[in-house]
């Protein structure tokens, strides 16, 4: 790395760097309007003709041009000060500028090699942008570079900053679109300074982007004063530089200045903190750039004006084959870049303009960094085993599950201290994973007092009241090569829904690209979930994070419902492993009963669903009835139920089978984990009534299996959205999948059981008048019911006690 | 209203208006912690004892002292300056505050009369909070006054200025605080305050609470330097007033000076825009207000800071069970409050307590704005029938069907320009409702340029780069009893998902409580649709939002997807009358078929499912095969597919069912709209293979039908993540729901159809090669299918034409 260098003027251009800087630019350019316009004719070597021109014209012109501005100048300042620097693009509709400049650098060729340096791979070029079998028009897996999916707007900046934690060395440069700042994600995200370690961390370069409109209206930060943006920005924390203009010559030099300075700043701040200052309040640079819309289009189209105004968001020439004067209008704005004098004779970019781009990795292009697979290591874990639960007999001993998480999580922090965090809107010690504390802190680079805890200015967990940035926090993470969790409120996931969609559809895009290399899965660990949202309340009760989930491809999506703390470890463990996925754990944190030993739950992971012996009388003959369950709260019900069963009608052939892998119940046909037909029929029987508690809303479990030969005989119980601030058990009676009810349902189902059943059904019914009735009386869960085990010695000679509190 | 009173250090507070604000405040504070704490001895008139207290501690006292705090302070200004003021808690976790407030003033008894004001029903009071059978520990509908629920944290901004627009005589004040600062939709909202006309418009006061901590971190604004927040909220074009301290007396008089500085501020940006001068760019004021954590709580608790820590977040002192010093310590805080100077011997407040409290409706818990319901009024709506779409036979001639929609709004808009309005994320005219803009303008209160399009001070549209403003803005606007709709792209709906969860509860509870009057339903037009984002590619393709409306109440919840023009025109003037609804309507905006003349539309989109008998070749009788689609493209191709199979195998009898209402589809028991089961079966066949072309995610269709007799020979064709920048027919073919795969679907599973239809099954496949071939060649879709129509001459005798293009 270049030693501190003083801002100067002597930082501005030369005439033969302002040269260079200008030719890749005016480069960049014509191969983007090139890919929004050209079938053909890529040189212009003949007079434009409408045979040349797509027939449907898709792109975003807009912001294309000044996307192309900032890459031709970070080319330049990474030779100039060595740095190692990504690019992150906000506003991603600008696709055609990182096809562009990535091409320019050499980088797209390599990874597309029939896109090549002459006029045959100009073609290939412009033809395939927003075309049928080609690329999309946005930023998106496709480009080179990118980190960040270009279509939904909000969360380029969130990204810019998890790509900088634990990298050091890397500069990350986010271009925010100044439509993009509107959203609520961007907004939250400035804040994200006051999280970074300017000793362990890489930095983050905002290059605020004001070009003035969006499709169809101003931006707000284009229309406030200038003093009152500066104001909003210097609040952010930063030091902005403003640069703004619309004479090429002229915003060259002090986008040069600017960026010079930027970077020089970045690394007094930096060499500060790594030489132990810690330092007050660190004002990060950043850089306004205020442009034209459109910046070098065409100045009117039909006499209304284009740059420099929304008409030039998309594609400012239209209807190009009844309007020839169009034509040729496009003919002169492509010929303005002057394409003599950027292409040579084979139609490859003269050496001249290509010169400007770093070599091999620090490509922006090429950077390993943007294709986090390239730099991966596995986690060094802990073995999962160790920190088992033990136990003697099933449901005896109750564990907080997450809390035994913690544990595990505890030391896969403490050994990967250089690529693992958690993520988390200032719940992980509410969420019981507290014991990760026992080794590292709270990240937090703003002031602090005796009354924080575990806060300091490097740790391994990340906690800010926003979802959105724990959610663009790991992924930024994850997409340079690193791994992480992020617990969250079930409820609340569905903050990030629309980012889990773009995330998911990175994912499935990237397994199309061979030059993508897989990176960690992005774990969600849902806790404090609906079952235990008594005290908070109806809106915190949401368990449909899910079912979102499932509808995107298979390949992608995984969710497990571990029901004890044993299988919560490994499951855990499995996920921190795997590659490529979307893994959702849903898990309580509040006491619940361990059902397995650490073997056996690794083996009940393994398989994703199987028959509890120990907690059936099928002796696994047929039964009359399958009790199924997928989650820690219908698990408890559902094993309770199956011991009243045993007691007061032990006729009655009860198996329990209980779900860890959701995607277990689905069709083979539909995703990987599917249960092949005859598995699933020797589980659930071919005819036999089925009652599954299910965790979330009952009818997914109908969408998963409604294939299967007994989906007729399935009778599913969960949430329906009934809650209130109440008592745990009363929240089960208010859905009906308490375990009086699940009898209910077992009576109501099993055919020829007589008057003994009818009476026991009534009992039942009783006893749920007589709990919701003592829970409204005395504010609180029957003891009976809160402490109810299932009351097995052993699993070998199971014989459940009666249940307290059941008459006769 | 009183006149312009200038600020001057006389509005201090007298000794005897300090007396009354902070006597106030010890009585809402003792009532908050009474109900967090009390089961019984509510006046505490003996020693407090172990059975006084609820069994399960449950509540937020953190928050809660800062809010009775500004309460208090509030009542005095509403009567020192006859304000119409209303409270938005954004720290809504702190609900008892807001129920004790409202008991003072009274309100909370005339709405629940057995909440007296005696000592019967302070236990009441204490006792039902959090309980089982009681109220909610957040604010929330049951609270009176509150038109924000505080469960999930982030919206009370953008309610506040929903609540504000063409309320030009309200004033909403709203607290912020600052964990709620943290989240991208708040940090979003603070740009509000470009839209507000002071003209037309009331007043947003935000008051942002800095009380420095959340549940286990501090915050990130009560951190950084305060010439830093200052700046950022000048950027946030606000003038703020600092209220900073924990000594109560000292506070109380800032707090006094700063409300009536903020009060007078806002009268005179008023005025001057009531008396028609443009102001150039208004700074709004608004208050921080600094105080410590759980003001007036215990200072320590276990020898650690409670007061001024997070660890007053929640119950500061707990397990009162086993720690008898906690109990003692808890009524040395009860009574610190002086309780007995707070109640007389009745347990009735006294008389000067209450006398701080404004009279009836200015009341802010008995204000009517926040139980819009009470002011609602129905709109002027024109007659939707004279914006019909005129068709002599159906499937000859097409219509943009959004685009008809907006000459209906731009007439509702000129017929109610006190009380509708339309939000969308800068995609009106993208839209295609650009005929709104024939009667209004977009509204900004920002600088303008001629580069401009109808932007204005005042105007019905309201667009910003933030769905989580538009749908936040529209929920307040609804909730103080107006009317309007949210446009949007389909696909990034889901940025907004958690929000509308919160608004679905929200209107779920509201059903239940008889003083809630209905408010207009919530309404989404969806519209750039799944199908139609093959130019915007795979980012923008996302038809999920449906599924995830499903999930919640069936009372609340409504799904439409008329097919053409008329049918939306039906669909959205039904949709504009309902109440207490969320009205969820998908319509494409590209030029689509017509099928219905408006008579027949709205005979269909009233039964919300029919056969199409002239699609149909079934003659009434039994069918071999029924076509069902629901949404204009799987129209489309389902009656193209019928016309296929008419002319290449008319001996098949086929049925189309045509779907607008989608919960039509639904069992009558689990929908109100559910038709009975001998209805669906009339449609859909005992035992006729179905082949059903859905709009979005083929499995919710399984999900919704899976009781129905018919359900094992259901197979549905709809969008499976399937999808790249391409054209439009493309799209339907990569997801295998074009015309010629439906017509395979069709002889794969209507039996016995011999070798004719091998060959035409063949015929299909090569279509499908071949429009595959031209598309990835051209760029385009081939024209025949592009202008593909039904060929019917008239719809008495259809004769179709040979499908062009297709072999013998």
């Amino acid at each position: 790395m270049n030693e501190f260098e003083p801002s100067s003027p002597s930082a501005a251009l030369t005439d033969e760097e302002l040269r260079r800087v200008d030719g890749w630019w005016r480069a960049a350019n014509y191969l983007s309007v090139g890919q929004i316009y050209l079938l053909d004719n890529p040189l212009l070597r003949e007079p434009l003709r409408i045979e040349h021109i797509k027939p449907r014209l898709l792109g975003h012109w807009g912001t294309t041009p000044g996307l192309n501005f900032v890459y031709a100048h970070l080319n330049r300042a990474i030779k100039r000060h060595d740095l190692d620097a990504i690019y992150v693009t906000g506003p991603g509709h600008g696709g055609p500028a990182l096809v562009a400049s990535t091409y320019l650098e050499g980088t797209y060729s390599e990874v597309y090699p029939h896109i090549s340096h002459d006029e045959e791979g100009l073609r290939h070029l412009f033809r395939q942008f927003s075309f049928p079998g080609g690329i999309p028009s946005h930023v998106a897996p496709e480009t080179p570079g990118s980190i960040n999916e270009g279509g939904e707007l909000g969360y380029s900046l969130i990204h810019a900053y998890g790509a900088a934690f634990d990298n050091p060395d890397l500069l990350v440069c986010c271009v925010v679109g100044d439509g993009e700042a509107e959203t609520g994600p961007l907004a939250a995200g400035w804040q994200a300074n006051k999280f970074v370690d300017p000793a362990r961390d890489g930095a983050v370069l905002p290059v605020l982007h004001l070009n003035g409109y969006k499709i169809a209206n101003p931006t707000v930060l284009a229309r406030i004063p200038r003093d009152e943006l500066r104001a909003l920005l210097e609040g952010f924390g930063h030091r902005p530089w403003f640069v703004e203009g619309s004479e090429p010559s002229d915003v060259h030099q002090t986008m040069a200045t600017a960026l010079d300075e930027a970077v020089c700043e970045i690394r007094r701040i930096q060499a500060e903190a790594r030489a132990g200052h810690e330092a007050a309040r660190v004002r990060w640079p950043m850089i306004v750039l205020v442009t034209p819309k459109g910046w070098t289009g065409p100045k009117e189209v039909d006499g209304r004006p284009a740059e420099g105004s929304f008409r030039s968001h998309q594609v400012p020439l239209a209807d190009l084959a009844k309007r020839p004067e169009h034509l040729a209008q496009l003919e002169d704005w492509l010929r303005s870049y002057k394409p003599e004098e950027l292409f040579d004779e084979s139609g490859a970019v003269r050496p001249e303009i290509t010169a400007l781009a770093p070599e091999g990795d620090r490509r922006m292009g090429a950077n390993p960094h943007a294709n986090g697979g390239l730099l991966l290591r596995d986690l060094d874990r802990p073995d999962f085993r160790d920190y088992a639960v033990d136990l003697k007999a099933p449901a005896t001993t109750s564990s907080e599950a997450t809390r035994v998480l913690g544990g595990f999580l505890r030391d896969v922090v403490a050994s990967n201290d250089d690529r693992f965090r958690i993520f988390g809107p200032d719940e992980t010690v509410s969420n019981r994973l507290g014991a990760v504390f026992e080794t590292t802190d709270r990240q937090w680079n703003a002031p602090r007092l005796v009354t924080d805890d575990h806060l300091a200015p490097s740790g391994r967990v990340v906690e800010v009241l926003s979802e959105h940035l724990c959610e663009g926090w790991l992924e930024g993470y994850l997409l340079t090569g690193r791994h992480g969790i992020f617990n969250c409120y079930e409820a609340f996931i569905h903050i990030v829904d629309a980012m889990f969609n773009q995330h998911a559809k990175w994912l499935k895009v990237t397994r199309e690209i061979p030059w993508r290399r897989p990176i960690a899965s992005l774990n969600y660990l849902l806790t404090s979930h609906v079952w235990r949202q008594d005290h908070n309340g109806f809106s915190h009760q949401d368990p449909g994070f899910i079912d979102h989930v499932v509808n995107k491809k298979a390949e992608i999506i995984r969710v497990y419902l571990p029901p004890d703390a044993n299988c919560l470890l490994s499951v855990a463990d499995h996920c921190l492993r795997s590659r490529n996925y979307v893994n959702v754990i849903v898990a309580g944190k509040q006491p619940s009963l361990n059902y397995l030993t650490m073997d056996e739950a690794i083996a009940h992971c393994t398989r994703g669903i199987g028959t509890w012996e120990w907690a059936s009388n099928d002796g696994g003959q047929a039964p009359d009835v399958v009790l199924a369950c997928a989650g820690d709260i219908p698990t408890l019900e559902t094993v309770s139920a199956a011991a009243i069963l045993r007691d007061v009608l032990p006729d009655v052939k009860v198996r329990v089978v209980n779900v860890v892998d959701l995607m277990r119940l689905q069709d083979a046909r539909e995703h990987p984990h599917g249960l092949p037909d005859a598995e699933f029929d020797a589980l659930f029987t071919a005819d036999r009534p089925v009652i599954f508690a299910y965790h979330g809303y009952p009818w997914l479990i109908h969408r998963l299996t409604y294939r299967r030969t007994n989906h007729p005989n399935l009778h599913v119980r969960g949430y329906k959205e009934e809650g209130t601030t109440t008592t745990p058990f009363d929240m089960v009676m208010l859905n009906d999948m308490d375990r009086f009810h699940l009898v209910i349902d077992v009576i109501d189902r099993v055919p020829g059981l007589g008057a003994r059943a009818a009476h026991v059904r009534q009992q039942m019914a009783d006893e749920r008048l007589r709990h919701r009735a003592y829970t409204r009386d005395v504010g609180d869960d029957m003891p009976d019911v809160r402490d109810w085990t299932w009351p097995a010695e052993d699993r070998a000679a199971p014989e459940p006690e009666p249940v307290r509190g059941l008459p006769g």
